[in-house]
């Protein structure tokens, strides 16, 4: 039975490895070799990886994948992906060149702006407290000129502060909403310290606000935090062509093509157990490019499945219609973003990505990434209404059972060929491989 | 102006890696060397890795921290987290050893059922499909026999067939709505292999029921896809106390601060801009857990925030209490995992992390998962109810900062006091060091 353990975060990194073999009985006798074998060689780089989090012991692996051929507004991209997950690169890949030969991607971007909200208690005269904040408002906002001068040089700063009375949902419960243009930054270190530096001067000045009685200058902020939920930092992307250049297979006409699509999406917008997988597909592509390029694949996805329920009924991120002849397909999607700060110039692949997308604003990437959901999405859409997914998926599935079993290139060949009609499961393909080595 | 590329899948890593730097000139003329450096020395290991995805040109480091102390129904576990985000696995551990010492996690298991759907169009008589239906549902079952064997002797399968009338909100739609048991596996090749028959068998058997007009014998099958919606799929972990053991700072007292936490929440549910972020840092304990075993975080993301909306109101995934004197926190989420199959046993990380885990069954990881959230939340309110959470945040980010231009220990020491009442900006802390440097 292993024992609690003080002071874990102050072992160095090798005696937290032994502490951790120690205490649980790996069932991999080298488990502290297999650890040890993904640091890298470089040990300063190593440690510039370490101090990234903390209590860091080995560096995870995600692959780190591209997908060219991508033409958006007129820009020719080749993408980098950091994902685990088979198929999505090359579905990727194989969207981004049948929409190269159809005219590429449109990108626009619709809104920017992004939120952070003071949330407190006051229990009192809710007349008075508007009549309060009118006052003060400026004084709030000139409180926060030492944090928000150098955005303001960029371009950005607080857009607003509206007082919004809550107390219809909790009683006593009010807000200071600010809105926020934070322009290439993701934002959140410069929104979250204005609006700490906010419910501060708050409260100092409910304190000498003579109009209160005692009890009304006694709020209480409760947290002051910026907000995931980006309604109004939304992009939009586009493909569209004629049908009858829809042709993707022998057996489906253009026309038959274009309206299963256009029907997939409608489910998708009908039925949320459809809707949620649908999304799903979408954010593999989304997060993708959001992990290769530093940022939060977190608070993308909250902020966007959130999107998809705004209207009370969780619904398909992308629209597809067919007009005058002409299928269009297109998404729109809340992305927050920063091309600087965090982790985009720190961890050198993700440098590395941005560079490669030739450095991009936060808004061009907001538009690259949407792209990135969008072929994914028809990718995954075309598959499911022609074969069906499972044909690609055992493919890879097969070729990754094979590589853990030690099976050489002759053996995939045979085995590859073998399973074309076979279910792929790893029993299975364990058996077919003994039986082929005892031959 | 980069071209088009044929064929990009073809090119051997290194050749891929030329193309692009040839393609777009990067700023950093070390570019390849870059992407070497993140290469793995053992080459099969690295080939391993390679063959995950497609177009593979790199790894992709995400740290793998520990958060030890976990007592989770009364197993002291220490968790694996991948993760990029600071602060995430410093949270995880303070609320692993806070609640430890207060007799730490309890976690249940609500449901375990998974969902896949066969979408169709029929277009026809509602009620012969009723019948129909109800005649060939044994066929159907029986169909699938070939895939199901393996999965019924480990106790999982297919647990039922509906056929769901959907014409209300689109017309001529029906659904095979498919409801499954998959064990330790997290199911979706299984599934959507089952699916795929069944939709096979639908259409032969349709065809062949004489039941029908040659029209209604004409049914779409628009896809056969498994869902990430899985509100039956579902844990709950908790924790609670005596309300005068939260002792957390000098300058609240207990009864404040469970105070403070329970009307967070309340915000959390009554305040969608809330609620979004709210979940996203419990996402951030959940994500990083996932990642490091081996699952799919965009099935576990897209499932656990339309959980989250599917009262028509985005709220939070956690509750907070005061009852007779106790404190109660606890969580509710769907989590439909894997502990064999997928990566789990070949990304060797994600296989390591399951051994550190004490090889979990799927239904122990939803439940060490759900903690890992739990924790997560309780700290990120802490801190937020509290000090506000940029102290902490604005020293990793300074740590960062210092690491990225280089500092040495001695200035890093000096100028973590400096910027102890200083805002943290890239400017200020190079600018900072410049100064100093010069001194």
């Amino acid at each position: 039975m292993p024992t609690p353990i003080s002071g874990f975060s102050k072992l160095t990194k090798e005696e937290k490895i032994n502490w951790l073999a120690t205490q649980y009985s790996f069932e991999t006798k080298n488990t502290i070799a297999v650890l040890k074998s993904y640091w890298n060689n470089d040990t300063k780089l190593q440690q510039l990886h370490d101090e990234f989090i903390e209590n860091t012991i080995s560096n995870f692996y995600l692959p780190l994948g591209i997908a060219p051929n991508f033409l958006i507004n007129q820009k020719l991209l080749a993408i980098p992906m950091a994902i685990e997950e088979s198929s999505v690169v090359a579905a990727a890949s194989r969207s981004a060149k049948f929409w190269l030969e159809r005219g590429g991607f449109k990108s626009t971007i619709i809104g920017t702006e992004k939120v952070g909200q003071v949330h407190f208690i006051f229990k009192g005269n809710g007349e008075k407290l508007t009549n309060f904040f009118s006052e003060i408002k400026t004084k709030l906002l000139s409180s926060t000129k030492h944090l928000t001068q150098s955005m303001e040089k960029r371009g950005g700063g607080i857009l607003d502060i509206v007082l919004r009375d809550k107390t219809d949902v909790l009683s006593d419960y009010y807000q200071l909403h600010c809105t926020f243009e934070t322009k290439d930054a993701m934002g959140a270190n410069f929104i979250n310290s204005c609006l700490e530096q906010l419910a501060k001067t708050l409260k100092n000045e409910v304190k000498n606000y003579t109009g209160f009685t005692v009890g009304e200058q006694d709020i209480e902020v409760v947290m002051s935090i910026l907000s995931n939920y980006v309604p109004n930092c939304v992009v939009k992307a586009e493909v569209s062509c004629p049908i009858k250049d829809l042709k993707v297979k022998a057996d489906i006409t253009p026309f038959e093509f274009a309206n299963k699509i256009v029907r997939a999406v409608q489910i998708a917008n009908v039925e949320p157990h459809r809707a949620v997988t649908h999304n799903k597909g979408i954010m593999n592509g989304i997060d993708a490019v959001v992990l290769a390029t530093g940022n939060d694949f977190r608070a993308i996805e909250a902020g966007v499945h959130a999107y998809a329920a705004k209207d009370g009924h969780y619904r398909s991120l992308t629209n597809a219609s067919i007009k005058n002849e002409e299928f269009r397909f297109s998404i729109e999607l809340p992305l927050a973003l920063g091309t600087v700060g965090g982790l985009t110039s720190i961890h050198p692949l993700a440098k590395l990505s941005l560079e490669l997308l030739q450095k991009p604003s936060a808004e061009e990437l907001m538009q690259i990434i949407a792209v990135a959901g969008l072929a994914q999405n028809f990718a995954a859409l075309s598959a499911l209404v022609t074969t069906g997914i499972q044909e690609g998926h055992m493919k890879m599935h097969l070729g990754n059972i094979l590589n853990q079993l030690g099976a050489t290139s002759e053996e995939k060949n045979i085995l590859t060929k073998q399973f074309n009609n076979e279910t792929v499961s790893h029993t299975a393909v364990a058996d077919a491989l003994k039986a082929l080595k005892n031959n």
